[in-house]
């Protein structure tokens, strides 16, 4: 958006929004629609937009049918919030007009995540960086979204030096039909039955491999560990910060998982990380060493909540200074959904 | 095995050993068959042995029946390789028995692995161990003895400074009845029914979570995580070796992935590492980053070689001296049954 003109910024939201979904049939459009209702957002009218594909067909919102529009530039008349999760081509093709129409877009792609004139945002952890958008929010990837709200805290104590992540990701983040893929070859390996894997490049019934974005062949480091990286970075405004990080797709419906060592520039104790977690907002920490009960995806799915845990001392450091966690939380809707409506409210008027 | 005489010690092998297999019927019992089968172990006679509620069932080696024994004192007489694989506690009360009886134990458990009369072998790291063995060699944890085919290499040619590993592990490191336990939880899930977990402690169905074995609540790890860490520092000869290390139960039947970054006294570079690794016993390269193709627990699932790949520098130390890799290998085998009768070639004649 850096060629967009400073006079023709976005106004002022409204208390009850005209809200529009792009993207509205997709795995995050779904839950788009269920945030907006869930959380009682002040929606005055809700427009979905999608393919030509999908237009004419019926989505329900409080109670009420919605019919699908087709996308075009002259969808967002009257838009107040437009929120897009239909793919970084999507966005740059279709967020200009939404702006210049007047509305304020909340982007799930990665089109202007990495822009500096586009606000990248946690609301648990950045929410001040918004007031500087000139009409474009950025809805961060769903690792670094996840990651932050659990690290923000400690690093507001303590200041993080470095962090080295391995992920346990989720189908969803390849979409639901990827989702879709992981019942059928699952079911198909159960029945004894050969499976031909047409979403995700490699088999997933029973399987986990390296994460499916492209990678670049030079560094070894692949699309999703870049955006990882970048955008943990930004978020947590601490722009050099190394994060060493392997992205793994395992066969999970909805729930990303990591384990991180943070790296501080002091020893900090368990204890007070716990404390710092347990005080945090959108963090549940579920760290019941007795029970050996942790986070899992079967508890963190369909919940707003990341949850913490086996919140300990790494082994890997002998000065103490790096602490060890583990943290679960639905790609959906902390990674996705949920993150852009947070994002919306925060555009209401107080 | 500190109290045993050394008058007692083990005799040498003959070349057409009489081997047992004490746990025959569990799931690496059945791969020790496989293996010996496999490998043309030069058995001249295969004893398996089991509780009573086993006893008189068959098993079929080299196309033969053979019926299984109840396991007792007595069991070991003219045995000259014992393969136990049925649990520490059985280890610790029947290994004494067999070697008095003369045989030489290779023990799968854990009962003798961090007893220094005891080697702890992975035969491609650390064979010449094995000469200062009293009748018993442990077998190690399934984690540190993938993991350290693919690290010694690497550490003989530059020295490791320390590791931090996150692991995905199978159902099989619990047990047949544990990956009996995923296909029914999985199978139930896909028919939207609900399942009562027996064998392990959480959900298993689409589910991961911290391993389950005994947490120690003062440090928050669990026994898997200490064994890795000890095991890994017996095996590669460096006593006080900082490893940090989540370790994961994934929904994954047979083989074991771990990210591991490996930090270097100095630096190394991804082509030097891949060069070494590629020249490594038991190791194979899996790293086309092109393809975009990595270890994958469907690769490795029923092979004798270690997978290695996304050999890159780590982003998480500037310095260049840390490398990250992604290995994966097969449980039941180099994680247990290969490992254990690659000890036992070991002990044949030259």
């Amino acid at each position: 958006m850096t060629e967009q003109s400073p006079l023709s910024l976005a106004q002022n939201v409204p208390a009850n929004p005209v809200v529009a979904i792009v993207g509205a049939t997709g795995a995050v459009g779904v839950e788009l629609l269920n945030c907006l209702e869930g959380r009682n957002f002040p929606v005055a009218k809700l427009k979905l937009l999608a393919s030509a594909r999908s237009a004419g067909k019926e989505m329900t919102f409080r109670g009420q049918a919605v019919v699908i529009e087709e996308l075009t530039e002259a969808s967002f008349d009257g838009v107040d919030i437009a929120l897009f999760s239909a793919g970084s081509g999507i966005s740059k093709k279709f967020a200009p007009a939404a702006v210049k129409a007047g509305a304020v877009v909340v982007d799930n792609s990665s089109a202007f995540r990495m822009d500096a004139h586009v606000p990248l945002i946690v609301p648990e952890v950045n929410a001040d960086a918004m007031a500087a958008h000139q009409g474009v929010i950025a809805n961060p990837n769903c690792v670094a979204a996840i990651a932050t709200v659990a690290l923000a805290p400690l690093h507001a104590a303590h200041a993080i030096k470095r962090l080295n992540m391995a992920t346990y990701q989720a189908a969803s983040g390849a979409g639901a039909a990827a989702m879709e893929e992981l019942r059928l070859a699952t079911q198909a390996a159960l029945n004894g039955e050969t499976y031909e894997h047409k979403v995700l490049p490699h088999p997933y019934a029973f399987n986990f491999f390296s994460h499916n974005a492209d990678m670049d062949e030079a560094s070894g480091y692949n699309g999703e560990e870049t955006k990882v990286v970048a955008e943990t970075r930004r978020i947590m405004g601490v722009p050099e910060l190394p994060v060493g990080i392997t992205c793994i797709r395992v066969p999970i419906l909805r729930a990303h998982g990591m384990a991180i060592s943070v790296e501080f520039e002091d020893v900090v104790s368990p204890e007070e990380a716990r404390a710092l977690l347990e005080a945090a907002p959108g963090v549940r920490v579920v760290d019941d060493r007795a029970r050996n009960y942790f986070p899992m995806p079967v508890d963190a799915s369909g919940q707003e909540d990341v949850l913490v845990g086996r919140i300990r001392t790494d082994l890997g450091d002998p000065s103490g200074r790096t602490l060890a966690i583990f943290v679960v939380g639905d790609q959906l809707l902390k990674g996705a959904a949920q993150n852009a409506v947070q994002i919306a409210e925060a555009l209401l008027p107080r």
